[in-house]
């Protein structure tokens, strides 16, 4: 069946699945669901303790066996050593046919590529995946579909039931023997847990592993004691080297500088640029710099930003700590500064996934966005970008909150270089549609500008603002132009993944890559 | 059935509720369950307004209707607006057959009896009552059983499903337009919104109620604007005179004076008395007496207190303040001071009713407790506490924390003056149970202290401690010496309540009362 975005999902999928195709990024706005629940178990007796000795005997007491699902969050990043160590006794274990069902997962991951070829591992939820699970799934050994879902589509799926957690392993950067968690305060400190925090309330079973026990009671908790099943204490949770890399320097790269240029200059003529404006960005050097630089202008003009919200690095931190910014409200921490920030600014909130973008709850964050500045993979002349698959077609990025967010801002800007080393990023079909080109307002490339159609708004805005606007097919031809229109990709007609829209339908699917044949 | 505290339930109660005879304290400890979950609708569109204009219109935007379920907290108190103001609403537009379920009501809801006389309301779930409503149920003028629960028995009761809530109202003293809550900032300030919390995340339909509009994002939010459907602005939520009283004064009552200091003397004498001790205690002169004579003991020793627990009062932020507790948890502010306390103090922490006292989550507060001071209307030769229901029968106070904390706790002691006024405070038998005696550890009467015989570790602790130790049986006949073995209370056959144990099991019934008879 061909969805809104125009891919054809196969009818087996949608079978196997029981999914529904995209049908448009708010077509479930207003439905009305059930809300999914754990099984727990009442814990009255003041004298037992949560307290468990290794990570092989707290599986023995959540009962693992074979077929389960099984969660981790990804604040540690590259630098994670707990889905590792959990999935390593699991092996030892013998237990097979597991769904890990991780936030995101990255290269810090590749140790479960073996698990996955002799079946411990069957399937893989995530956000995205770096490295070699990537190819793993792209080569088409996880017996199961693979299922890359956004940061809000996660606690969408989590919070609907669409999956299942029965055992959440939460690394805690400190924890107390009743299981309060925090991000601070350890050895490991990653500054938020907001992925971990709809783990904690679905699964069944929820165990805190932390490198750091401190008394309690471990306050304010980002993951509270009445959620938590047992309590195991490691020596490392994770490389605090890679957890926190340093500050993000601005960049130097005279092509980025550019984009960031256009940027600030595109953003600071939008009827959105007023006092009390709110604010996304990432952590790429385009996005940072046109943050730096767009923070000069608010100092200049006395305009303030009312929230930043989502993934928070360096730059942000400041424009706050220089009361630029009135708030906070942080997803997860990119680099030292940010983690610091949230320790001691008082206007620097953690909050959960949910809050930030789940599209199925009573609002999130991202609803209220005026500007989220994105990057991406490719972006087609439909203005559907590809932040998951790389234009050899093997999986090699996440959603994040991609999708999310861009559904959610009035003014939702990509930012991708015109060409990817020889690879044009804008083309005229994405390997992989990962968020809907509805919801894309303008794509800024060191070549051009080009404003969706649809949002006449903006470019009559744009009247008389000195920015190299075209339309979005003359960004494509040009880059065809330079480097040539790429042959398509040649997949194997086996589906090993589904791209899930926030909405939980199928806006695409991902198929095993061949080797290239010539014709 | 005759339960564990000898309570004969009739099987009609049973039956019509589909409970249990509560069977022990701890008879349900490891109970698993699948946990409730409430209906609710996805908020995508970033266009969309919360904001409602009046009472009646959000009333109508929430489908009121016929047998439907209303949910109130208390932490207004008796300066409390909101559940008259949005049933004054339901009652003008004809709903009849709703049941009320508050964290607790009292004099300040008198304006509901009409609407249970005329069958607006047919049930009342609450922590207890106080004022007109209690007569009217003691009176049999409820068409349904009145269920008394204690403040952890609610949540169970909430997150177990066995009360599902429609519509929650939650009066917030400060309210963004999204809905993010939160208990201070505004013109009534109530400190915390914890007993709130479970009606947020299980209730259908969420309406936040305040006078006070702010900015978003209004954080650190009791809570999120994702459970949050509705905001209605009103003129006033409460009466700030009423929500916070000044401090409470210490008592110059010399019998309460006196067992102040028998608890002060029990307590440093007991083996919990030791660096990193945790502790409640209520607002009572006695209590509260107690509590200041215990700091100075503290501070001459050098011991300081982990965490003090549940509603709080001027006399323990003082400690915090001096240093000598180290972190509040709180789910209710008694007085100014606690409340400015709250707003001020780094370690003051709000905690979430579940995490307080609920027995069937993963582990309370309450668990972790040594020592908790408590009163009581009525004790008995087996140690049962009852605080719900006067010596003349009428319903006319509430569970509160009581049976949460005494389960929990290492050491409750009840503090209760040997004669309240006329009537014997220590009794063969109290007229309702509302606190099983096996949790109950020690009895401190102006006349005398008895220690349970269950508990000869601290009979033994004891020894050589210079107070009047006597038996539970030697105070009741010390009092019954004084006034008289009264009569018992005559009670009409109909069942009008129930005492709800915190494991949701009946531990007894509330009887209508009638005219006394002379034989």
């Amino acid at each position: 069946m061909i969805n809104a975005v125009g891919r054809d999902i196969p009818e087996e999928v949608l079978k196997a699945t029981g999914k529904d195709i995209f049908r448009g990024t708010f077509a479930k706005e207003g439905y009305e669901y059930k809300k999914a629940a754990p099984t727990v178990r009442a814990y009255m007796d003041p004298n037992k303790s949560k307290r468990v000795d290794s990570i092989h005997d707290v599986l023995v007491k959540c009962g693992i066996k074979d077929g389960m699902t099984l969660s981790f969050h990804h604040h540690f990043r590259e630098g994670d050593y707990v889905v590792n160590m959990v999935m390593e006794e699991v092996h030892k274990m013998g237990i097979k046919d597991i769904t890990i069902c991780a936030s995101s997962m990255g290269k810090a991951h590749d140790p479960i590529v073996p698990m996955i070829e002799d079946g411990t591992v069957t399937g893989i939820q995530s956000s995205g995946v770096r490295g070699k699970i990537g190819e793993a799934i792209s080569a088409g050994k996880l017996q199961n579909l693979a299922i890359m879902r956004s940061h809000g589509g996660r606690v969408r799926a989590i919070e609907s039931g669409e999956v299942h957690i029965d055992i959440a392993f939460i690394g805690a950067p400190t924890c107390d023997e009743y299981g309060n968690m925090r991000a601070n305060g350890g050895k490991s400190d990653c500054g938020v847990l907001s992925y971990a925090m709809a783990d904690a309330k679905y699964a069944d079973k929820v165990v805190a592993i932390t490198d750091c026990l401190v008394p309690s009671p471990n306050l304010p908790a980002s993951i509270s004691q009445v959620d938590v099943d047992y309590v195991v204490v490691v020596d490392e949770i994770g490389n605090p080297a890679k957890i926190a890399t340093g500050a993000a320097k601005p960049t130097t790269d005279v092509r980025k500088i550019l984009m960031a240029d256009y940027c600030t200059e595109f953003v600071i003529n939008t009827p959105y640029f007023k006092d009390g404006f709110t604010y996304q960005t990432g952590v790429g050097g385009a996005s940072i710099a046109s943050t730096i630089s767009l923070g000069k202008i608010m100092k200049e003009r006395g305009i303030k930003m009312k929230f930043g919200v989502g993934g928070i690095a360096g730059p942000m931190c400041k424009l706050l700590e220089e009361g630029l910014i009135e708030t906070l409200v942080d997803t997860q921490d990119f680099d030292t500064i940010a983690i610091e920030s949230i320790k001691n600014n008082p206007r620097h909130f953690e909050i959960s996934a949910s809050e930030y973008a789940n599209p199925f709850n009573k609002g999130a964050y991202v609803n209220q966005l005026d500007f989220v500045i994105l990057a991406a993979l490719e972006v087609d002349v439909n203005f559907n970008c590809n932040v998951v698959v790389g234009s050899d077609g093997v999986v090699t990025g996440a959603q994040g909150g991609h999708p999310d967010t861009a559904a959610g801002a009035k003014c939702t800007i990509v930012i991708a270089p015109l060409l990817q080393g020889r690879i044009p990023a804008i083309c005229s079909q994405v390997t992989t549609v990962t968020t809907p080109g509805e919801t894309v307002d303008v794509v800024i490339t060191d070549y051009g500008i080009a404003i969706n159609p649809a949002r006449q708004d903006l470019i009559e805005a744009m009247k008389g603002v000195k920015l190299p606007f075209c339309t979005i097919e003359e960004l494509r031809d040009k880059a065809y132009s330079i480097v040539g229109e790429p042959d398509p990709v040649q997949f194997d007609d086996q589906v090993v993944g589904i791209i899930e829209a926030r909405d939980g339908s199928v806006i695409d699917v991902v198929r095993k890559v061949k080797e290239y044949e010539f014709k």
